[in-house]
């Protein structure tokens, strides 16, 4: 009987690890062999928020899905296919994504509009859509609890490795649980490869506060890893909760919506620097915090064009303690600051004080940065604007992976 | 007779090219052994142009010629050292600065406020003011018509080749020349290079006007010509303009002024593509054109975006026209457009046509890439806003250069 609870929790983890959500992982036929079809379902309706790309170029289930986020107010499953990212392909794209939706919603007995649709791979190419249909009609039949990780490889792409994560915690005496899955947003050849993030919790909260929040999560997450800052066209982060855990509905401003907020953040956080971990030829995960500017805004600005310069992330791949590429990139991020003010710290050693001082050796200056994991701390001592974000180093691989031909 | 007259001409090249000027390049003790110090004089007083880095944080050579370029009608010199940025030094740092003026001025006799100053090299460094004060006073012995490439030397840092090109044309029965040196933007180890240009002529022109022209003129070579994205402390572009041609001084809306105009546009142009040529790693001179854009700044946006991406750089160096990495940089350039009106071709072949149709089979649109000049030709068809810009593509030699190790 013990064992037997034992197993039963283990099944349960990753995106089933809240009650009352099934998935399945399938090959229907995209990619040569590897799986390429993935469906998550709850068994009652969910409410669901939901973050797309900013990129003016939208793929065609990006339109749809965002389209259903709107019409609808509860949500049974999302489907998922990699292989063919069914961006640029013009009005058959669109019925095609719409044909997702529809079978989908048939085999499940449900509104086309409770159905999500996300797709991830090559761009400007036709889906396969007769094998697509003829793999939703399987995979329906296939889905279960224990099929997390299955759902999980089935969105890949270029991913080099699984990204799942669930949280299981106590509020209000009841167990309540959030999962996640993700793929990587590094872009390789033939893929143009798409940042997917999907989210299940049995906690219960109105449509409206679960678009906030989750936005602003995402924007703590997601949105602060920087691989190339090249955006994708498919780009979707998707959350579902359909109350199975018998909690109440979230309330703002109650200590359980606090508590729920913080481990939603873990999650989404947990997910968003494993996509770092997998970014193409990287060596080394960075966290670059900015304190003291004018404001969080210009915090984040700063961070983001130290994350993005290709001269700091291969300073740090070649374990060079470069300070004065950091502060020339905060110098190009365009917000207002006093350079002899600025302090530069790297895993916990300063290596540039206020006014220009530097009191360590080069060689030991270069020490700190020996190490796969890379906390870079720029104190700009104006004002109280923080912000984090992540990224990582620059290596040869990565020009070798994408550079690489189509073939 | 005949064969001194070819001699004649040929010692006058690159800065020294327009009449009255004189230069000199020098080795002061900065670097171990390579030319670190150079000077360019006008024979007699020059009108001014200057264009700085928008980096906020500028070094103090930067901060002293736009003190100078603001307080002086009229320059004698440029005085540039390599091998020390002289930026992130504080106010020794801003001393030193004005002592390289104060020392050029005293040994040719003018005012401080008329010798422009300008550093590239490590960053946070004091510079070896010793050093340089002593060559200075030897460098002025040496100022000569025939120093041109020695003064192009002794500004490289990173630079694999001299960048030195001249022009000289007709206006009005006057012999008019332009001569001009740049050395690259490219940042290498251990130190943090510089963009520089310097300009010479012998035409004549007033101040205001001579700034707008060169202003304008940058904005559209140096300043559309994109590396790695980072924008350095010490940037700068300098022009000296004499009248020693005879000719008088140009006028705004005359046939003389455009042709003059158009000449400074090439001789610009000629030292921005070199600086391109000399990127890190560059295996292929890559130039950007957007056409049919909302508006010439969207053009320029959406080109600069695209240059900058590392994925699309990374598959030109790869030889794969890889449209879908091109449309979705657009895409998140910022700029508003329609997707399926754009077009795409590569060194005159259609890659990619309206509703995103295409008509090659990837292999033959490859072949467009195997050449070391590609021209990138994006149409938006939409309205009439163009530009061109310049970058380089991404090998795996830039990151081996840019992680080397500090030594």
């Amino acid at each position: 009987m013990h064992e037997e609870k034992i197993v039963a929790n283990k099944i349960k983890e990753g995106i089933t690890a809240p009650k009352g959500f099934k998935g399945a992982g399938i090959h229907c036929g995209i990619k040569r062999s590897r799986k390429d079809l993935a469906l998550i379902v709850s068994d009652t309706p969910a409410t669901a928020a939901a973050v797309f790309t900013l990129n003016k170029v939208q793929a065609a289930p990006v339109i749809v899905s965002k389209k259903h986020l709107k019409k609808s107010e509860t949500f049974k499953a999302i489907i998922v296919n990699s292989g063919n990212a069914n961006a640029c392909t013009g009005e058959r794209g669109f019925e095609d994504a719409m044909t997702m939706t529809e079978e989908t919603a048939a085999a499940l007995c449900v509104c086309p509009q409770e159905i999500f649709v996300a797709s991830t791979g090559v761009i400007g190419e036709p889906l396969p859509i007769e094998k697509i249909v003829s793999g939703i009609r399987q995979i329906v039949q296939q889905i279960d609890e224990s099929n997390y990780i299955s759902v999980a490889e089935a969105i890949m792409t270029t991913d080099t490795f699984v990204k799942s994560t669930s949280s299981t915690f106590m509020i209000d005496g009841k167990e309540v649980s959030i999962g996640g899955i993700a793929k990587g947003s590094g872009m390789i050849h033939p893929n143009m490869a798409t940042m997917l993030g999907f989210i299940t919790t049995d906690a219960a909260i109105e449509k409206k506060l679960f678009q906030s929040l989750l936005k602003r999560n995402v924007d703590k997450t997601f949105n602060r890893i920087v691989v190339d800052g090249d955006t994708s066209t498919n780009d979707m982060v998707i959350a579902l909760a359909n109350g199975a855990s018998g909690l109440d509905p979230l309330q703002i401003g109650t200590a359980s919506f606090d508590i729920f907020e913080n481990k939603l953040h873990e999650v989404l956080k947990k997910l968003a620097l494993d996509i770092i971990r997998d970014g193409e030829g990287a060596t080394k995960l960075i966290e670059i915090t900015v304190q003291g500017a004018p404001s969080d805004e210009d915090a984040v600005k700063a961070a983001r064009t130290v994350a993005l310069s290709p001269l700091v992330k291969t300073a740090i791949h070649g374990e060079d303690a470069n300070w004065g590429r950091i502060i020339a990139a905060v110098g190009y991020s365009g917000i207002e600051f006093d350079p002899a003010k600025l302090e530069i710290i790297i895993n916990g050693t300063h290596i540039l004080r206020k006014n220009y001082i530097v009191t360590l050796p080069n060689a030991v200056a270069n020490q700190t940065l020996q190490s796969s994991n890379i906390e870079l701390l720029i104190k700009l001592n104006l004002n109280g604007g923080t912000a984090t974000c992540w990224t990582c180093d620059f290596s040869e691989e990565y020009v070798k992976i994408n550079g690489s031909y189509r073939s």
